[in-house]
């Protein structure tokens, strides 16, 4: 069954184009976790993720699941039962999160904001005056709709107030800048099968030094052994490795060569690349009648929430994209199902070339 | 740095030697996670692992995590605040297990037992005559001793009570016969990197009938989204596949790799291989003047504890082995660290030729 498994253009919601680099180094032999060799390579991930996000955090490390336990791991360090947090929420993502929390016994409070529309500072900033809050989180790139939300707006409001700032970067980290500094953000995680271009598997995630703070002052056990982070850090920091759990060890060889071609073509110059080809992207859609969901202003380079027209069928439009031309793109989730498509142009994915492909694909199925 | 990472000889207590075929199909191009083309790699993942586990259950499925976080999913699901818990200990993972319930708000009771020394049934069996239990829970190959717990004398036992149980079977999973169903296991998770030979990140987990009825009749949401057992399911289950998390998709190429091998060689053929190797070790050892830390009667194949003599410094002896001979084995860990080696035979690892080179090492490095 795996010889059907034959090169893709993966323009969906992720995963994304996984280079042959990038394949070749998860193929590399496996070796052991407390390996010499393998302790140097956590070292050089970790350096590599700072890079990436922009960070001087010295606890910035990829955790063994996907985006989502990075998510999960976020809350259950960093709330208590009875903790106040804060939501922003303007998608799908936005609601995981209140799940999340509501879960782990924190009182949530959820500031919604239209669905395609970005969170509004203001509204923040009033509620942040009106409660005080333990923890304020937001979705930096909503995946499900497409909206940059205003993280570098937000993040002074937040650090104006006791609350931790937390901040999801899952699509967002290597298509636009994540200044987790500048922001003064104290928990950021991402995952890797977006703009990075490796495939699913880990979720980076960096914490503040306020961050693990919080997480040392904590009253009651963190109720998740496996993405405890103080755990963790005994394998993941200092001069004696402990083990805790058998890391993914080719999936961390697949992390640190993607994050090695980040570095390699600058970080400046993979986001103009992310930025140029979702111009052209905006700019060819229209010749098909086709427009985007959300307003110039806040939309997303590697996410497009692409309007279907009256009357089409979406899903067999994607099923015609994926059998005759090879190409896939993404379904609205939520509310947005069967009203948008969603067309990714993340990492190896973000090349004119393959926006080309995809316009001549689309203007050849509708 | 990744150039550094060259074939070792992989004799720990995991991760095992991983075959090419294995590490060809994980660098296979990644695809979608809703793509038809996966949802049909998906199904037969979950139908080897039935063959694998020796199990009918319906719920049958690799988790998107490590071995330790199939401990954290099989707690997290079935265990609710204040139920009782009564936890088998002989070893860190019995320990381990303890942790992860009582975090979760278990009453736990422990039964211990000598750390190198297997659970005795009878004891057993008196304290679930002297108590009532909402669950019991046993590592079937305690990988920081070598011990094989006698799981099928267990069975019967819990099998009269109204408790569900639990079996990790991390490490015995396809070295040993795993008869969930002949057990009358309820829940039971293993890994991929011990005697499966597939590189580490995933968890493969099996629940019976009973131990999804008693998860539908939980009173409390399950405090941890991204293991949820009702959300994944939604994906791994039906005509129609949700969208829960993205999963790890060139890892569950290798996993279905891994099972097709083993499945092709036999289980039986794999247990005779994994039996014949551990042999030839434990008959070679007293020629080099070291014994087994376990008695004949429990030892397991795939994990030999090997008592470190009198005066040898056992750190540098590993340090050897892997810088001389390019062959990992583990340390102690625990009470047993400086005590004992771990010598692991584990899936493709567990040839004869790989443990004459093992011998022919100590002997030289000794």
């Amino acid at each position: 069954m795996l010889n059907t498994v034959t090169e893709t253009l993966l323009m969906g919601p992720g995963p994304s184009l996984v280079s042959q680099s990038v394949r070749d180094a998860m193929a590399r032999p496996t070796i052991g976790h407390l390996d010499p060799r393998f302790i140097a390579i956590m070292d050089e991930v970790k350096s590599m993720l700072r890079t990436a996000m922009e960070t001087g955090n010295d606890l910035t490390i990829p955790l063994s699941g996907t985006g989502s336990a990075g998510m999960e791991a976020s809350f259950v360090n960093f709330v208590e039962p009875g903790d106040a947090v804060l939501v922003l929420i303007n998608g799908v993502f936005g609601l995981r999160m209140r799940e999340v929390a509501s879960r782990l016994g924190a009182k949530v409070t959820a500031l919604e904001f239209d669905w395609g529309q970005p969170v509004v500072p203001g509204r923040v900033r009033a509620a942040l005056a009106a409660g005080s809050y333990d923890l304020v989180a937001v979705v930096h790139a909503e995946t499900s709709t497409g909206v940059r939300n205003p993280v570098e707006e937000i993040a002074p409001i937040v650090a104006g107030t006791d609350a931790l700032f937390l901040v999801d970067t899952v699509t967002s980290l290597g298509g636009v800048p994540v200044s987790v500094d500048a922001w003064g953000a104290d928990i950021v995680y991402s995952g890797t099968q977006k703009c990075l271009s490796c495939p699913p598997g880990l979720a980076p995630l960096t914490v503040s030094e306020r961050g693990r703070d919080r997480l040392r002052r904590r009253t009651s056990p963190v109720p998740n052994w496996y993405l405890d982070l103080t755990l963790l850090t005994s394998y993941w920091e200092g001069a004696k490795r402990s083990y805790h759990h058998t890391a993914p060890i080719n999936m961390i060889y697949a992390l640190h060569q993607a994050l090695a071609n980040l570095i390699d073509e600058g970080l400046d110059a993979t986001h103009r690349r992310h930025a140029a080809a979702h111009e052209r992207l905006a700019a060819g859609l229209p010749r098909l009648g086709l427009s985007m969901l959300v307003d110039e202003g806040s939309r997303l380079p590697m996410l497009n929430a692409v309007t279907v027209p009256e009357g089409v069928d979406e899903a067999s439009i994607r099923r015609r994209l994926l059998e005759e031309h090879d190409i896939e793109i993404g379904a609205g989730l939520g509310p947005l199902a069967g009203k948008i498509w969603r067309v990714g142009l993340m990492g190896e994915t973000a090349r004119s070339e393959h926006v080309d492909r995809l316009l001549a694909a689309l203007g050849d199925v509708l």
